[in-house]
């Protein structure tokens, strides 16, 4: 797969069909604008299905589950055998995404883009594993770059899969322990801060860990040397493998025209190598959330992106995006179901007052 | 219908219920604590409950119509006419509040409590007229004390009878064409506030406009002389019948122990006359969302009431509450569907480092 000119093929979405929307908008049966974030998101929609009256889209929610190296530096408070547990647990359906998931109405699609262990054989589960959990960064690069192109290969392909069978709103999700560290990683990179600003407690670390997760951070951006400019060499050397899945995921869902609703703090990470690939992929992007996670809104101001919920989640998953979608969706159906004036027999007359 | 002896049946929630529902939480599988405010969600209606695993609840949203006296003194965009094609609009399910309460699977109950106009026979209306508009509040009171009495009688009623029916989550609207002024006012007196500090654009007037409802509000406030310490006075004087109604519907729910999401800015001055009568409503209260009207703030600050969502709405009708209650809902879901740590085989063992 040609990642570059997967790429290229991303154009930005028609300001046309924006204003087209916001008509009609303005002609439902509501004081202008008073619906607030609603009307953006059906007018994005809109522009993005580049149609003036979209149905409400079939959803999927990816998630992405790998196994950081770096998890062996005490960097979370979970065992790294938790990983390979939950995507059982996700392919039972007892997980939060699963629970969230059938509440927003959209399929969880449970990918092994690179964990720690085998699944042989079982029912559900996506295999398209590009490594056996990554290296440790803090010894030497988490990926090969071809690694990295790969688990973008991934997620763009999962996007072609899902647009051909019809989804036309697609969710980011993650499940790795230890994976809030690269993501602090990436965060530090490509937002130009200091570790310490973009890292924070994950799972729940105590104060003495935190420390130690930041000088283990601190450690394998000054031995990698990841290159800001060249995003894939800051996936592959301090990034991970369902980071890069999430990337892939957010290119491709651009090149086929689909929106794509990133979760939180890792999905994030995933985006912001996407975004500085081709900032064009930000026309495609909803921000679920902001997280209880240092670090998470820094990465959405280098995009310029707004949340949508702030309900202090930190689970990641899917789980925010699986709620945001929920909202998105509220917005398109008052853009489809709402009357206008006219059709309601309401006044739309100004009393010249106000 | 003697309001003082419902009032004195409002319990506290218990505490041990929410304790009880904590533990749950902290053993289902993920981080503890890490689905934030859904888990504050799910305590709650354990609490309100008083049932170790709720159903997930039967709901219902109640708009209350009803015509503000003072819309004609030129504080509204709309004229006064629109209260009553709204209520057609809410019938024929095209407005607003009918599209996100379809999403959010809750059936909405319209209410006719004070507007200036018939609608004899039409179908579908709950017609509990109090009086056919108030009267101007800047000349006097915009209701006598009995008549704001029956408002609140009214909407303990609605909640008496949709309790009965098996309805186990409510949500609060409004319809009113020039209803944010009455809502200032009632914000002013029981915040404490200047009128300027909590007078919005409403449905979104001019500048001059705006001055001229400040000064409206500060004329019917001198004039009349609510008493902030006599809610019913307060709700006489500068309140409205629908705002009335809503205060009864909060105290309602309280008494028969069954959860309240409110919505915006005119809910919200219905919620404090309540809270204002009795506190202890609070424990059942759920703040939908920060609406983009000054002084809802100051109202959610006095009942230390945070926000569900923050998405720049200021339609009222009840909106913000449909969609606040997907959220609730989720919170109640998550505690009742996902798999504990033992169900499903995961680790939740610290790793000593954490």
């Amino acid at each position: 797969m040609d990642i570059r000119e997967i790429i290229s093929n991303i154009q930005p979405v028609k300001q046309e069909f924006s204003e087209g929307a916001q008509k009609r908008l303005n002609n439902l049966t509501k004081p202008i604008g008073s619906l607030g974030r609603l009307e953006e998101f059906a007018r994005r929609l809109v522009a993005i299905y580049e149609n003036e009256m979209p149905d409400v889209p079939t959803k999927a929610i990816f998630t992405f589950a790998g196994d950081p190296g770096v998890a062996g530096e005490g960097v979370s408070a979970y065992p790294k055998e938790v990983t390979r547990q939950m995507v059982f647990n996700f392919l039972r359906g007892g997980a939060g995404i699963n629970v969230l998931a059938r509440h927003a109405g959209a399929e969880v699609v449970i990918v092994d883009i690179g964990v720690n262990g085998t699944f042989d054989g079982v029912r559900g589960l996506v295999s398209k594993k590009v490594v056996s959990g990554t290296k440790n960064m803090r010894k030497g690069p988490a990926m090969m770059k071809d690694e990295a192109i790969q688990c973008i290969g991934v997620g763009i392909e999962l996007a072609n899969d899902y647009a051909k069978k019809g989804y036309r709103l697609f969710g980011t999700g993650e499940m790795g322990i230890g994976n809030t560290t690269p993501s602090s990683a990436i965060a530090a990179v490509l937002t130009c801060r200091s570790v310490s600003e973009v890292t924070g407690r994950g799972t729940g670390i105590s104060d003495d860990a935190l420390r130690n997760k930041i000088m283990v951070i601190e450690d394998a951006i000054s031995l990698n040397k990841p290159n800001p400019p060249d995003p894939v060499d800051v996936l592959a050397k301090v990034g991970g493998a369902e980071i890069g899945g999430i990337a892939g995921l957010v290119i491709g869902a651009a090149a086929n025209g689909i929106p794509v609703v990133i979760d939180g703090f890792i999905s994030t990470a995933g985006a912001l190598i996407a975004y500085s690939l081709e900032p064009k992929t930000k026309d495609y992007l909803f921000a679920a959330h902001i997280s209880q996670e240092i670090g998470h809104r820094a990465m959405l101001d280098k995009m310029r992106l707004r949340p949508i919920l702030d309900l202090d989640l930190r689970l990641g998953e899917g789980t925010g995006a699986a709620l945001a979608m929920l909202i998105i969706e509220a917005g398109l159906k008052i853009y489809r179901e709402m009357a206008t004036f006219g059709e309601a027999g309401v006044s739309n007359t100004s009393t010249g007052k106000g």
